[in-house]
């Protein structure tokens, strides 16, 4: 399948190779030179320009970094829309504000084309294993068309429901990673500051009612997992300041639809003061060093 | 075995029952005349006073409601540790203050005395079925002792360390507990406010890296799941009111050791203000409430 | 001096009447036909467009909802900044968001014209006494030439800086009443539940470190002031719903700002919920309703 | 008057010197030898027990660190209710929990004597300067005969009600004081990301409806007023540590009248995670720099 991609940073590099892994023509662009030439030594065809990367596609695919820049792609008269064939399947992978997610599909759709939102979950390890997991907004049909492709960068293909859907549901689990993550993180220093062994609670609290993702793969107390970021002075891994970017759209959600969000508010400015203490490249379990002396 | 048994409510009378069922000798006591004739009827030995249930037996378990319950029945001229043998293991299954249970069993050790704190999760469903979670603190020896007993009320056996460990890792689980619950009806509610399905919006969260207890087995929102109490108008189950009680032990530990927990302090009083609203006596999964209208 | 005012809202109106009192020649348009007649009768002189009231006015005023509304009048093909003349001041009372009111004027001084922002605080009662707050964005110059015709609707005119400092000072403003309005609300609260008369609480907090504004002139527990929304079912004054709104504003700035503010976003969940149960109209010292039996 | 006098801390020591100096007779104790001798240097009688200081005083002060320390000091058999004659009027200004405060006064009163509870509030310089205020909980009649020796120390003597009032609006008052100064932090911090001047701005908020006690006297931010602890590095003043105390007297209260106080719960997590970071010894306005690079 002839695929465009756009947007080759940490995530959309390795995803782009595993097209090329899985035998599709891709034509690469990105606005960083380095970022190209990996990718055309892994196999993948030098585009000049975003256009140069979308002429002629089955399927078009950009991951880019926020709302703003998928405006600036897609929209006015040198956007992409203008440059696309009808026949060509759109897949946004950004993670971005669901109301531009809807506006930008929602112009698309007033010229014919197809678009859908598919924001992914899993970070640079599953971008590089093609374990990431796509949660999709969309028609049912693109959706499926969409599918095949997807799997070759993914193990997981969610459809949340119509455009935006992929983005508003995106936005939740994050929302609620991070509150589970701190939440988990204040239980273990309460424990440990009572005298609790951290892998003990960690196990007895894993094998009741307080399990969740974070203590079954992601414990961000230092020690008690290895192989993970806790474990490895919180490098790498899914940054705090990316998830305060995620916290913000959710944030933002909240706004829109006047939704109460007490805990996930919190959880926005416990992220956003532990980034301003220079925390902001460190793995998001790193939160645990709000409530502890590590 | 000989059994002494002490608080027959909604949990300790099905976990008596399931003692005597399991063929032991059950002597059972009361405040309260109807709950023990319930249990005399089921097989066990009525007593006449706590002295009386105490006296003689290999086991003395008990069963309260608060710290100064179990203080009171131990402590003091009158209390038990002047009346039961030295042979006897004492096992408290009360949820109170770790500070307590650990005074408490020192009191019983300076008399040579064995006791440990044995604080349950599982509900009045899990006292019935004997599916119950023990999580007990207290010497390795005196647990080991224990567990064949509690083996006949539950499923599953933790020891978190010594005396008052028990106490201070179901706190730490059920602050837990009550953060992810808060976080998880918050979060589908965003959801539901931005257009989305609930199921659907679940069903991705759980397979992500929002998986947490509550959506895996009891999801807050009603319709989503069958058979939890908010496809129940919320009743059954763990009330707001037992919930709130044991963020309340979460806090007292947490201010004893200056711990810092933002989001189970949230949470707290979230449960409070749900609580003083009317809705003490719903199950905790009704904190949905707050979020949406339903 | 010849103005023209834009806006007729519950504040808009009375501003105008104030104009008119004041001496000044005042054309007013609004969407609302009504309104605009009660300003007629009050001796403005009716204009047929936006346009109408823009043209040849030594001062353009406007009053809108929010930040779109003020980008749709000023900004584009049809708007007032191809209108007015490069002579008129043009000052934009609205509260937006401070990046609307920067773009906003800085496309005005693209233009030659001169913009400020003076967001107000004080209500509608504020707005019918001319006693209101402008809280002013824009160049000394600007706003000194600004001030006679502000003082002739409120009492104090405070210049915060560039372009959009109104806006972003009135949002710190709010933010900070609403936390304080909630601390206070909680603080009388818990003094009532452990036995204290809140008229004697209050009392004592005003005239120690506690003392802020709400405890000053607008106390939130019934019966503590007269003449006070708390002392009359909650009517009047400053809506729940108008508050949460300029929480939201708030929140967007600490977003963009990557602010942490946990009291303000805690504050901000705390009035979309109190919405969210029906008391979107009542005034913003409802808030004690979440905390007390009312 | 003969007043003995017990406690000479911080806050202990200026306060008897205040009694000396308005010409009582002060016999003095304390645990700390120095603190006595400088005492007897400024004028008062050298007790070598408390009971010593205690004997045929007219009035007897304490000033202790928190309950236990009044609890070890008056009750039991070698406590000073069985030494302190009728006709003594017992002052405790200590600053402990309301029950603690309740049961110590019931049982003074069970033996015919008077005892009320009077916290003070003004930190080290009010204690020096004698411009104290009395939060006092006691009878009328006692409150009365307190007076003229409380204003020998202080400025303000508010009645708060019965027995253990004085404790309840004083841990009010701090709870809100703790609440106001966070929420003034972070929105002085919100102004000056987005490019106010802290001094602009508050002095604006001030003026409106921000207005608290700590933008009037003890604004938290550098540089904004001069001689209050923001400008001195955080030095002196009110310690965090020791807000962090009265903010957790405040959630016993809270946790013992069910009480929701989710802004006073989150004051207290910040505060205990701010001590937990090295702050302890600092002015408690130095929250401001968890949200400020200082």
């Amino acid at each position: 399948m002839d695929i465009g991609f756009i947007g080759l940073g940490h995530m959309g590099g390795p995803m782009a190779k595993n097209l090329v892994k899985a035998g599709h023509s891709v034509k690469v662009f990105d606005l960083v030179d380095s970022a190209v030439t990996a990718l055309v030594e892994a196999g993948a065809t030098l585009s000049t320009s975003a256009q140069d990367a979308a002429i002629g596609a089955d399927v078009l695919i950009s991951m880019l970094p926020a709302s703003q820049h998928v405006e600036s792609l897609y929209l006015g008269e040198q956007g992409l829309f203008n440059t696309v064939d009808s026949s060509t399947l759109i897949i946004d992978c950004s993670t971005i504000a669901p109301e531009t997610a809807r506006s930008v599909a929602s112009v698309a759709a007033g010229k014919g084309l197809t678009m859908i939102d598919a924001p992914v979950s899993g970070g640079t390890a599953g971008a590089a294993n093609g374990t990431l997991t796509f949660i999709v907004g969309g028609s049912e049909e693109a959706v499926n068309r969409a599918t095949p492709v997807l799997e070759n960068m993914g193990k997981n293909i969610f459809r949340a429901g119509d455009s935006g859907a992929g983005q508003v549901a995106k936005i939740c689990n994050n929302m609620l990673l991070a509150v589970l993550m701190s939440g988990t993180a204040e239980a273990i220093q309460l424990g440990v500051a009572n005298g609790l062994d951290p892998r003990v609670l960690s196990d007895i609290m894993q094998k009741s009612s307080g399990r969740n993702w974070a203590l079954e793969l992601y414990n961000p107390y230092p020690g008690v997992m290895e192989s993970v970021p806790s474990s490895n002075d919180y490098q790498g891994g899914f940054g705090v300041d990316l998830m305060a970017k995620d916290l913000g759209l959710a944030m933002e959600s909240a706004l829109q639809s006047r939704s109460s969000t007490p805990m996930g508010a919190l959880a926005r400015s416990l992220y956003a003061m532990h980034s301003s203490k220079g925390a902001g490249k460190l793995d998001f379990s790193s939160i645990q060093k709000l409530f502890s002396e590590l």
